[in-house]
């Protein structure tokens, strides 16, 4: 028995914000003096580094619920599934509901509730919960349900990563322009027996040295009210981290799999930082003396930047959808699935499609 | 094979806020308009209704963390468990920390990454993650936890239920007498296969037409920032849908559970309102052609107020720890924990001692 991917939607916002558009922006440092650079030299160092050209934010009427929401029916439609006979809504975030030009993170209801409410269940049966696990909670929300399934408690589950970053980022922040807004989801249901299907899965959480690696802070300008936080991280530490700690954890997803190496068709990993992403998946592959392949790692930061839970249930829904070039997902593909940020959480995940 | 709960820990805040202490304000309905009686009628009905005498506060310098972790810690000590051996740390909670003060709600890291952390837990394997599910998050925090135990994926697991309810209320609003803070754990671990632990559980999200009876709304003082959100309920439609609700999913478990109501030695349900609460548990007796025993349901709401997925493990604690008059848990007392909160949630879980 394996619990399959069903169905998966997503929603990218309309509104695009290219680098240009922080031309303007005079950026601060940690220090909270001014960056002496121009912002066009900050701005192509940013490029070069995480690979990102332009992200997208949600239009001032819509909230993360609402667009999460956007994402979950389409995952309903494609999956075909009654939403009725839904056992958990599971949305994985950071902040919950922040309004337009407002700075309280709102999850008095949860950000699940919200969804089940705007999708109309009735069910009271079906449960809606959030999970707040950084930025792999989308991953960490299909592996709880994939617990939850094993368990016998549940037949399918509905799994959303929703995030709004651009309501609580500092302008004066240069690692502001990383941050984006998305939503992703999918449908995971118990299955019949083959042999596809959820395989295996890691988790860890670091803390110990780790929690404060991205947290919220007051704004890099001085001038600006410094009770005011917003989502801020220590760039240096999270990459040294992450490229120490992502790739065993994605080892050890990958022995419990059975399955060796060569096997894996596509890594689908949290689009954090294009250099940083691709340090890991070269290491990771360093640690089973060989080299990372051509076109295993699809990339959606380039045009969406870093929507934190959203990312990998968006870039899974893209290239199912053919909405990504060059990649493509074919039955029986092995995949793996990864993930890693504030808390410091890392997860990883090994599905046969 | 069930799983039991082999310590608890419960920190209650020392500041009392007493009734008294709310004479001198000026209270505002719904409308915004001022309430004509007295603060002294106010209060006075106030306690007639919910039985709350006083409530306690955290002081300046705690946050939800904090409080939380001391509870953890007195959990960790009373089961006698390694910390290094924890699989999960789940916290139950819908605000985050609220500094002193201020009125962010900040969840970077998750609340359970920073008792982690302030456990000092080096352990990376043990998983750290927030659950958002109005006051029954505790108790759903148990509830997965179980799950995860069944699943095969845990051991043993710290579940805290931990808030600051004293940051997010709005002075003007007579609800805000009700809340408190407070915080509480305990230990889940896998048994050895005897006849005690969790028997059943059954979960419940209304969100159909209840989704905002409880919401993150503005002062009802219009002379107050309307743009800043403080916890705010529609008490009267939250009586009714409890009233109607609650003795159901008690009784699903109760059935699930395979015993007889006869067989129930307490009922440790959420400290909401004392009035509700006794309506709720007469409802369920009801329901089974049976009157209310004496002495079922223990109560520490007069003294310690609503302190939302504080109130169960805390009332557990103090029982189990022989700090609450008149009541006692003995080996093989089977008791019914039972929750209702925004979402609207509703969860009650069967447990043999």
């Amino acid at each position: 028995m394996q619990n399959i991917i069903t169905g998966t939607g997503s929603y990218i916002p309309e509104k695009i914000q290219k680098n240009e558009d922080f031309l303007s922006v005079e950026f601060y440092k940690e220090d909270q003096t001014k960056i002496p650079n121009s912002s066009e030299i900050i701005i192509k160092k940013f490029k070069a580094i995480t690979g990102i050209d332009e992200r997208r934010y949600v239009t001032s009427e819509l909230k993360n619920s609402d667009i999460g929401t956007i994402a979950a029916q389409k995952a309903i439609d494609d999956a075909g599934v009654n939403p009725e006979e839904i056992d958990f809504v599971i949305v994985g975030h950071n902040f919950g509901d922040v309004r337009h030009g407002k700075t309280q993170c709102d999850i008095l209801p949860s950000i699940a509730s919200r969804i089940k409410f705007n999708l109309k269940i009735k069910n009271p049966n079906c449960v809606a919960y959030d999970v707040v696990f950084g930025c792999p909670g989308w991953l960490q929300g299909v592996i709880q349900a994939d617990m939850f399934i094993k368990a016998g408690e549940a037949k399918t589950c509905l799994v959303i990563g929703s995030e709004t970053l651009s309501r609580v980022v500092d302008p004066y922040d240069r690692d502001s322009m990383i941050y984006s807004d998305g939503a992703g989801a999918c449908i995971l249901q118990l299955d019949d027996g083959k042999n596809n299907g959820i395989l295996s899965h890691a988790v860890q959480s670091h803390t110990l040295e780790e929690a404060y690696h991205l947290f919220y802070g007051p704004s890099y300008n001085p001038e600006e009210d410094q009770g005011t936080n917003y989502i801020k991280m220590h760039g240096r530490k999270i990459y040294e981290f992450a490229l120490t700690n992502v790739p065993n954890a994605m080892k050890v997803a990958l022995d419990k799999s059975g399955l060796k190496i060569e096997e894996i068709d596509k890594i689908l990993i949290h689009q954090a930082n294009e250099k940083m992403d691709e340090a890991i998946i070269e290491r990771f592959y360093k640690l089973h003396d060989k080299e990372m392949p051509q076109g295993i790692m699809p990339m959606s930061i380039h045009k969406l930047g870093n929507s934190s839970v959203a990312t990998v249930p968006t870039l899974f829904d893209l290239i199912l959808k053919n909405k990504l070039e060059d990649h493509s997902i074919k039955k029986g593909d092995v995949l793996l699935l990864a993930s890693v940020g504030a808390g410091m959480n890392i997860n990883a995940m090994v599905y046969r499609y």
